[in-house]
């Protein structure tokens, strides 16, 4: 179904998110502060608005996609938004999200606030995905425009859900990072081919280890630690030796530093017969 | 081809090794110092040392796996090992393994370091991988038999590869564990079922982007740090952005703190430019 459609903002990810939607035949209405930023998208057949009001008032669908949320309250400011759908996909946190919602909401619109888990480039291609939450009415009415987009997966009508469930990703994500920096300088230091080690060792036992996760997505749920397999005292070790390790390699462990800190603290209340899920409790 | 084993240490790990290479067809001698443990593998067909001495005598493979190489140092004193191979799987540093390989060398010795890359539950199953890094002469002869316990690969001459690049696995998982932990925390926070934020976002996340882990391998083989995706400047925002976020929501971003901590150290440097795999030159 083709459906007319207002994206506000063309920074690479806006104009990303623009010519995947006129690329599936809707009827594209696009606003940008520097109007020639427009013109690509306008050639592929996108209509431009001199100002967000008449970009708001060409479609009741109205995606936004700003540098920040502080931007999206100033467009949108004195803007009627009665009948329209405001999908906001800016990246934010979850309280900005709440606040936004309600200031939508107060103006007559309906609220969807969106986490996009992926760079511009991998917009409309598989692996791609936009979490939504806010108003489900809203979601299922348009469901199939989003999945021009990327995968669209719907978390609840919480609006803070979609930006918190994209920042605890891109935090798992940090921490992956964090580990693999220390690893790579590890291996480094012995000048073993790191080539070899990324893609012969280090990733097969990393996506080995995460199929681990679940079981500690249940012990947390269920708020009971212990563990037959590798407990604090057993880590609290291991840890130590890791430390020794980069120092006699010459390679800082600072990054590894925290998690060695919340290890040692919980085994220091006489919890070392737990597992490591248990550290959660601290955080 | 059916081989003469003797194994010393009969920990959960050494039992397990012992019994996979028993089912295996080899002859297997072990010695435990406590020697009630070698009861069930003698049930099994083994044969039970009654001292290092005379287990390192039965068979010119000696596989060693104690609880630390402290241990291994003290319970090889004065056994001749001329004519043996020490494949030492005891978990232990690299520099542990440098001054080992000498040790058994003065006394004749054979030398292989070696690292576990699972628990005891996996030897003998798919996915378990032991590390080995020494005499590539004596890994050559034993290669079959040490394919019965785990896939055997084999890192180099030298010694203390093996078990830094064991660590080097490890440091990653912790890493991963780490963001995981902070993940976890925050998605309670909101109350999100975490079985399903494990199951269908995070996992599937986390091995999307170990794919680009070899991207950081090139980079920093290059010394070259110049990136058109998410350079530091973006990251040093996101950060920011994720540690207030964890504030708003009550929960304590410690284990993310430290690559933050480099992130902003990188960036004053007037480096906010590059990619994230240059903050290895700052470990």
């Amino acid at each position: 179904m083709s459906e007319n459609i207002s994206v506000l903002g063309l920074g690479l990810m806006g104009t990303a998110l623009a010519a995947s939607l006129i690329e599936a035949g809707h009827h594209v209405t696009v606003w940008n502060r520097t109007p020639a930023k427009a013109d690509p998208l306008v050639a592929k057949g996108a209509t431009c608005a001199a100002t967000p009001a008449q970009a708001v008032e060409a479609s009741p669908l109205v995606i936004v996609c700003l540098l920040d949320y502080a931007s999206v309250l100033e467009t949108l400011e004195g803007v009627p938004l009665a009948g329209r759908v405001v999908a906001n996909l800016t990246t934010g946190r979850p309280a900005e999200a709440r606040e936004m919602a309600a200031w939508v909401g107060e103006r007559g619109g309906d609220y969807l606030d969106g986490g996009i888990m992926a760079v511009p480039q991998m917009i409309a291609h598989p692996g791609a995905l936009i979490l939504y939450s806010g108003s489900q009415p809203a979601f299922e009415r348009y469901e199939q425009a989003f999945g021009a987009m990327a995968a669209a997966r719907y978390t609840g009508d919480d609006p803070d859900m979609a930006p918190l469930l994209d920042l605890a990703m891109l935090t798992g994500t940090y921490g992956q990072m964090a580990g693999s920096l220390e690893a790579l300088a590890l291996v480094r230091s012995a000048k073993y081919p790191l080539m070899e080690f990324t893609t012969e060792l280090l990733i097969p036992w990393l996506n080995a280890m995460a199929a681990m996760l679940p079981r500690w997505a249940e012990e947390i749920e269920a708020g009971d630690y212990r563990t037959d397999v590798s407990n604090l005292e057993i880590n609290r070790a291991g840890m130590e030796n890791l430390v020794r390790a980069f120092e006699e390699q010459g390679v800082k462990p600072d990054l590894l530093l925290p998690i060695k800190t919340v290890i040692d603290r919980r085994v220091a209340r006489g919890l070392a017969h737990e597992g490591l899920s248990g550290l959660v409790e601290e955080l």
